[in-house]
């Protein structure tokens, strides 16, 4: 139906193998199949296209973002500025719950900590990464690469403060890039809807749709204390979208796993995920709880309980994925035709072999990585269950123990390319609830006893003689590293000053090193460093047998993906393209989070109830996309990405074009809301809405 | 090493079918291999013994337990009387807390709607339940079938108050068996140690070895008012257990699932288990931090939390098993064995073909069954998350809904020949904490609506325009169903009263019925009914392949185990058979779980350091197992069976002779507490110690 049977029948023989299919690929800007995605679509998009959409495409914390107007105004989603609403909010002051308003440029509010990117230039660095780490195993290899790139960040970005410089590693290791941004240090919030707005339907509607949810916002760029001068940007359409149109979203996915073997697969799906979806499911409990105990912890816990759940339901849609007879034998053909193919030519050195044998190492250590250490790139463990004073304390324990090194002997996290990143997170103006990082902090110390076991001599040093409930109280309690100041006193004091410090957060970090940085070094060298050496070589297979027919996995860098607005009509997932303003007001109970939040109920009668309101598109996103501006052949942009659904979770591991649909809030939508609901008929203006 | 060579190779022979291994086994008292096992262990029991072994054995509750005086007293678990217990405890006084030591006979305690069940006869009525069934499908057949075992349990004892009947659907409706046991209703607790002192390491400790826990208690069989006479009964032996001791584990383990196919077994792995395990563990850290909230609280929440890690512990163990590739293929090959040797003799009606044709149904139903009627047989989902209330409230309404049908139409747990079951359970006087029921509630209804979404139909017949929040609270605080008088009275009064009540829960109860009636026919007609029958197909084929060398799944009936005292040495679960005191005093750190119970600790000068405090076994246990006598070929107790391991968690799906092991607490032990720190030196008396 979607495609003319020529085309079909060629799209075939590319979908037998491992090459991308039509409407799949999440591709860099530097290697974009221009003529594949016109042929498709019946587009004529070219190379002009392709940098001025680079170059309205913004990053934002882990979001998306797009340019709309010549004076650095910047859509995003909703969600993606509430760690921002969260922390110039109070209990008394709360923007989450009345939405964000400013009535001039002038009361637009700064984002504590926030910041921004657009990518200027890629350039090539492969030749050097792959020279940095020729001849070594091991730590050896892992810790090279990581030098080498952190010298050529440094060389080319310096200290500048408004360029951020990033080698990024494709195609597992098979290509090497470095990414130069024009960073933009100080963020604007300048609209944000009532959050129930943007979360009509809570976490029930989250992952799905038909969606009935203005998850957008904007911030401004400023440069020099002057909103930025931004005259590349996209065109804004307010316009009622059409089904089938075209349409291009382009953003920062943040993590796919598409190269995975089978083996690896089995390893997420029996060790990575249970452990990572059952202490999630846990901490839900318990927060869920706490937040019920009064208003001002129902205050504290609401961005987190949102946070977990988003990631808890993401982590469901991927051990469905990884339980469905159907996708797992998609992906068990494909791996099998590209071993029939290439393994020949492996040699010696077969990848495969290799990542088989290290999965039962994987999978003994991963517990103890993923709870010390957290990051392992695979699951969603977050360290000290994301204690913000905890992280905070290890930061300024190990910032100090490795800047007493040379850069290249570090942690690549605290090499001199990237101590500028370290210093505005850590010295960063921003709330902090102890009551609620105790209740995650127990909860973390409770299920690494748990699942390391409690004679794990780990465990031991962890807990030494205290229950995780008196140590976690113990520590919160007495650190004083919420107050910037401090932190920013005990970052410049260095080594000494940690040492000298009696913050009991501080000495606590100081005593578990030996012990944390040891499983550290256990996995580089024994799962993480193998791993890459043999993706790498697994790349290098797929290049040569499938050619730059396929893209690299998401790396949280900027890609651009392509589609069309439509519904889907598979299993367990029906729906047509499109919902409306009246769609919410029936669907609507009045029982939170089925409330239609105040404001917005209150212009009701001002608003066209036929206005689309959300609308699905086929391409190929994932978390980290949220954000994304969606965008026309013509450079006008038409919504912005802000979700997908359960069944596209999927796509962490494979794309399939009649499953995946992203989850989009149109500009008409915003703009609806802007001009009937929340009286920024200024913001309207400055969209060149007539 | 165990096994002298000749039969070494015998058993090797025997290992590569399905027919049972040495040691393996939860036997029928009435299909005991006595031969082999006297063979494999070097005894020579003989049906003298059985009888014996069977008439000392008590089922209590879900528990098992031992006859070890001719004046009633039974030993079990201090885990399988924590509900009694909590029961007779107050927060002021608390006998979790204190222990519970009558100074006479006279002080020992009524069990509140505690009873205690002695297998008297087992009879085979294959032939009548197999008519019954001749010729119907789906859920005409399941129907029949329990109408049929009603009536014969009906005709068998009557409305006798002192005996229970019960139809046993052995070999998954291979055979069935009409069991009577004599009843005792009114237990009396006759002794039960400081809960710490059965609890000592926790959750942590819990499925573990070596372990440190007096988990043993004491009850008292009464009949008509006075201590039962019971002269049959065990023998004492507080002697040091010797390592490599044959012993036999006599009692009512739950349910095993060792005759599921490969393809039952992946709906295990993939549907049941994660939904069962992830939903368990947010409703754990939701106790968890109300306990924390209050004393109080932490007295209400103790045993629903204990209870809950329990369960969750057990089906982390089982999610192991069935990731376990070894394990896996163990079970393939065995599957593989059987079919090759059966398939040709199905014919048409291939049981293995139809079991694989249920399971997309399966998949796709079990969340609906699980959350909305609970008690799969396959899950661990509890229905209404386990609210007192609520249960209370659904069987009076149901129970008034089903009498109004004569007895062989109506559900099956609501025949005659089970009113007197349902009865004492509704009408006995415990405490209900209204506080605990609403948390509990509240998570039930949050997960339902999250599992079946929030469009489902049954969800919106579930909450209509309500949060699970605002409908618990309002629900729970309205019910007067905490009172035993008005149960009985609704009970009493039958579906006039029923309907005419105003109680908030009854009037929910009966607005959900039509949907979760249809939801439970649904399940029984495209599930239930067609698995059935094909595993008494299976069943059929198994004997003819076997021969009586198989066993039946366990059916929380009376089963008899064999095996030695030893310890095991399989990566992962490496311990030798014993622990002692002094490994008690020298694990001990003071904090929670790990703090050594106050009277126990007072009494450590007293205690013989090198007495055997728990000890491993290789007797083939599960969950219900728990309290069942461990006895010698010479018919003397020398421990109480209380636990297992997390690697033995597998044997729900298969037996492993290296990695299965039970965890006793020894009689011994039993003597030591009762006599040097408990003061119980009249039971001591009474147990023939000299």
């Amino acid at each position: 139906m979607r495609y003319a049977p020529a085309l079909a029948a060629a799209l075939l023989t590319l979908a037998a193998g491992s090459a991308a299919k039509a409407e799949e690929g999440m591709w860099t800007f530097d290697n974009f199949p221009i003529a594949r995605a016109n042929q498709t679509l019946g587009t004529s998009i070219d190379q002009a296209w392709l940098d001025r959409v680079r170059l309205s495409s913004v990053k934002f914390g882990g979001c998306s973002a797009g340019l709309v107007s010549a004076e650095g105004l910047v859509m995003t989603n909703n969600h993606c500025v509430a760690t921002c609403v969260a922390n110039l909010s109070t209990q008394a002051i709360n923007y989450a719950e009345t939405g964000f308003s400013p009535r001039t440029r002038e009361e637009e509010l700064k984002c504590p900590g926030g910041s921004a990117e657009i990518l200027t230039d890629i350039a090539d660095v492969t030749e050097r990464m792959h020279a940095a780490g020729a001849g070594l195993e091991g730590q050896a290899f892992t810790r090279s690469r990581d030098a080498e790139a952190s010298r050529i960040e440094q060389e080319a970005c310096g200290g500048a403060a408004d360029k951020r410089c990033q080698v990024v590693s494709l195609y597992r290791g098979g290509q090497f890039k470095l990414y130069t941004y024009k960073k933009f240090s100080d963020v604007r919030l300048a609209w944000a809807p009532e959050d129930r707005a943007a979360t009509f339907g809570g976490d029930l509607d989250n992952f799905s749709f038909p969606r009935f949810a203005i998850d957008a916002a904007f911030i401004r760029l400023y440069e020099n204390g002057a909103p930025a001068q931004t005259p590349t940007h996209f065109t804004w359409n307010a316009g009622q979208p059409v089904e089938g149109t075209p349409v291009f979203v382009s953003g920062s996915p943040g993590a796919t796993q598409r190269l995975l073997t089978q083996d690896q697969l089995f390893s997420v799906r029996d060790v990575v995920l249970p452990m990572d979806q059952l202490i999630a499911s846990e901490l839900r409990g318990r927060l869920i709880r706490f937040s019920e105990e009064s208003e001002e912890n129902a205050f504290i816990a609401m961005d987190p309980i949102v946070s977990i759940e988003n990631t808890y339901k993401r982590g469901l849609g991927r051990m469905r994925a990884l339980t469905d007879a159907q996708f797992m034998t998609m992906k068990a053909e494909q791996e099998a035709d590209f071993r029939q193919r290439a393994e020949a030519g492996a040699g010696d050195n077969n990848p495969w072999t290799t990542l088989t044998s290290v999965q039962p190492i994987l999978r003994e250590s991963y517990a103890a990585y993923a709870l010390l250490e957290g990051g392992t790139g695979i699951g969603t463990t977050p360290v000290a269950g994301g204690s913000q004073l905890f992280l905070w304390a290890r930061t300024l324990v190990r910032g100090a123990q490795e800047r007493a090194k040379p850069s290249a002997e570090r942690l690549p996290e605290f090499a001199d390319s990237r101590l500028a990143g370290v210093q505005s997170g850590l010295f960063a103006e921003r709330p902090v609830y102890k009551a609620l990082d105790q209740v995650r902090m127990e909860w973390w110390l409770s299920k690494t006893r748990e699942w390391l076991t409690v004679d794990n001599p780990n465990v031991r040093a962890l807990l030494g003689n205290e229950s995780p409930e008196q140590l976690s109280a113990r520590l919160i309690e007495g650190t004083t590293l919420g107050d910037p100041a401090v932190r920013r006193a005990l970052w410049e004091g260095g080594l000494a000053a940690i040492e000298a410090s009696n913050d009991p957060l501080i000495q606590y970090l100081l005593s578990i090193q030996d012990e944390t940085r040891a499983v550290r070094s256990d996995w580089e060298a024994r799962v993480q460093a193998p791993t890459d050496r043999a993706s790498e070589r697994l790349a290098a297979l797929r290049f040569q047998t499938y050619g730059d027919s396929v893209y690299p996995d998401a790396t949280g860098t900027l890609r651009l993906t392509y589609g069309r607005i439509e519904g889907t009509d598979v299993p367990g997932q029906r729906f047509g393209a499109f919902t409306t303003f009246d769609g919410l007001w029936d669907r609507a109970t009045g029982a939170a989070p089925f409330d239609v939040a105040p404001k917005l109920l209150a212009a009701r009668e001002r608003i066209d109830g036929d206005t689309v309101l959300n609308m699905a598109v086929s391409s190929d996103t994932i978390g980290g996309s949220s954000g994304s501006p969606v965008v026309t052949a013509a450079g006008e942009i038409v919504g912005a990405n802000f979700d997908s659904t359960v069944l596209t979770q999927r796509n962490a591991y494979g794309y399939d074009v009649n499953v995946n649909r992203s989850v989009i809030v149109t500009t008409g939508a915003v703009t609806t809301a802007l001009r009937d609901v929340y009286g920024m008929q200024r913001l309207v203006d400055e969209l060149g809405v007539r």
